[in-house]
């Protein structure tokens, strides 16, 4: 079964073919990005990928005036005569699409019907930036794949095991019920690919797993996992929360935009800006990507040595949250950017923790990671892995899963 | 050495006298409470502490127009020749005062100077509603007791040993330098004093002490204290952020201040009242008083063992992230009102935390306690101890302290 991953932002669409030969095995045919869709020098990038596992590149600079003409663009590069992979557009039997924020409607994908338009349209407050772009691709998906399938994957989804006592903040109880103020999450999508897999790797059955993911990136989250199912995440009602990221505080005293309101006269949209993007890593350094984080710091800056070390710090604060809320934690796993590549994060942050039963192998956790790997010792009693995350993938599972 | 410690507020004066043998030893001789005052029905309760551990009590509703007069009036009570304590105001050596708020100033109990003075008075933007009232008991005292020497006891000194990457935010970092905003923490005399008794009732020299202390109150905070010196606390700039307490948030997604702001076109002013004074236990099921929310759960109210399972499982996740924080934890102890008095939020907050070496035996947990108490089973790697502080002994040894 063909199913195309479809992630629509609000210039962009990032798409992916899938050949679906059961829910647990899938091939990429293809992949690209249209960008800068709306302006004169949108650009078509496709790569079909071949058996060999080397892949062919190709660029269009038509121009793509909306998400419609970039969508036709890519099923026309998709059933390109020489460049392409299917011989017809009716080939694709489903298209999956990652949609942002469903809030409490929805706790697994589903097929698109007026409902998901509702739900997804109800909760752009909740997901301003995301949930009209994605909306936007599956309206126009809808529209031009008449005879596929359209499936709604949210990032929220996954979360919605949460328990109240993780979900709910301590506001007046009617700003849930109102406003929908709660504990949301994000990267769910992620999470719950990377704890799935981190089961299998480590032995356990997945309905009986307990796994703290952690998903770091440019934006960070972690999720604790119990009995396979979502019971905490560091995110909140935006992403904005939790650990410290690329431009994004993470967690801090709220009261500091109260404080920041009255000395510098800030407006609300000064300050969300301020703790959205200019905060973070690049706050306090200077730089918001991790690697030139390192660098610096290697040259002697020391506030990029200061970053390094509240970014570890909050992040081992929250494994020793989770792993208490859990009561048994069999793995530990790291992914994203960050996650699979950063093996100094990986070991600061789970550094002298062998009285909570974790300990990193130093030669083990050398390196970049992209196949799953063991970084734990032998000694210790919760594994740690590095699971490389796969969104895509587990959207096009999932779409796969709704309609078999 | 006779030591009057005064806690000065906006229109009161908490006073109690100790004679103080030496920095392990003292005695109180009288205490009581100046209340209301600048109203017409000002008020000093006074009472004297007799041989035999009873209490006298004396009130008097002479107008207390001012500090000046409500100062004068408690050393009037003090000497008074039939049910005072002291035959001369001259026998006072020193007035040990509580200031909320020394920012970066001071990691110590200080003389009270023209540096301390200035100190607290550039706080009173971090401390709006205390510094004030703290400075004014300083200056009246230092005018009418001019035989007694002064000293200032911060509630933020204990905190001023952590290192940069707990009290720093993932802000920028100018903001930190110019605005002064980084994580203070407050209850800084309770948790010093009560991580100094617990140290002593677990058998390790203070200076090598690993031990959490929980002050649990209507208002709450967490200390790791690694080899005696605090390392983390869970209040930050300001006292809202950490835990769940009774009218403040805790911590929250700082974003749900703009969501609010914009759906609901709070002001800031507005919005800093709502997640200080309406939210916490009172904004989860409408009553801030712990025992008031025992009682509602009891009678089977839903909302009310909501939150009681929220503030237990946040305790919990704090409990946890200073675990792996301090890598070796000799013990926890819980203190102030909550702390002392209620054996289920204790049980529940370390409840299934074997994994983490803690045990509680809930029939050393049972009741109140009004004396240091062990309520950690045998088997427990990390003792879990009832301490009930005593913030105002705390002063009256550290100014006794300052003075020899």
């Amino acid at each position: 079964m063909k199913i195309l991953v479809i992630n629509s932002g609000s210039s962009s669409i990032k798409f992916k073919l899938y050949e679906m030969s059961s829910a647990e095995e899938g091939e990429v045919l293809a992949s690209g990005l249209a960008e800068r869709i709306g302006e004169d020098t949108s650009t078509l990038t496709y790569k079909r990928h071949e058996k060999d596992g080397s892949e062919t590149k190709q660029t269009w600079n038509d121009p793509l005036p909306n998400h419609e003409t970039g969508l036709k663009r890519i099923i026309k590069a998709l059933s390109d005569p020489e460049k392409g992979v299917i011989s017809s557009p009716d080939e694709i039997a489903a298209a999956g699409h990652r949609v942002l924020h469903a809030g409490e409607a929805f706790s697994a994908p589903t097929k698109v019907n007026d409902a998901v338009i509702d739900a997804i349209k109800k909760c752009i407050p909740l997901g301003p930036l995301h949930n009209p772009a994605n909306l936007d691709g599956i309206l126009v998906a809808s529209q031009i794949m008449q005879g596929a399938s359209q499936v709604a994957v949210f990032d929220t989804a996954f979360h919605q095991t949460m328990p109240p006592e993780a979900y709910l903040y301590a506001l007046p109880y009617e700003l849930y019920k109102e406003q929908g103020v709660r504990r949301y999450g994000f990267h769910g999508t992620s999470h719950k690919y990377v704890a799935r897999v981190t089961a299998k790797l480590a032995g356990v059955p997945q309905d009986q797993s307990n796994i703290i993911t952690a998903h770091l990136g440019n934006g960070s989250s972690m999720a604790a996992v119990r009995n396979g199912r979502c019971v905490d995440t560091s995110m909140g009602l935006t992403p904005l929360p939790g650990l410290i990221m690329g431009t994004r505080t993470g967690d801090i005293d709220p009261a500091i935009i109260f404080y920041l309101g009255k000395q510098l006269g800030l407006s609300l949209e000064e300050l969300d800006n301020l703790v959205n993007k200019q905060s973070g890593l690049k706050g306090i350094c200077g730089h918001n990507d991790l690697r030139d984080v390192h660098t610096a710091a290697e040259e002697g800056e020391e506030r990029a040595k200061l970053a390094l070390s509240m970014l570890a710090y909050r992040n081992k604060k929250f494994f020793g949250a989770y792993i208490a809320a859990l009561g048994r934690v069999d793995a530990i796993a790291f992914t994203a950017g960050v996650g699979e590549n950063d093996s100094w994060v990986r070991a600061q942050s789970l550094a002298d923790m062998e009285h909570l039963g974790v300990v990193i192998d130093l030669e083990r956790n050398d390196g970049r990671c992209s196949e799953p790997t063991l970084i734990s010792a032998d000694s210790s009693t919760i594994q740690v892995w590095v699971v490389p995350t796969d969104e895509e993938y587990e959207i096009a599972r999932e779409t796969y899963e709704v309609l078999s």
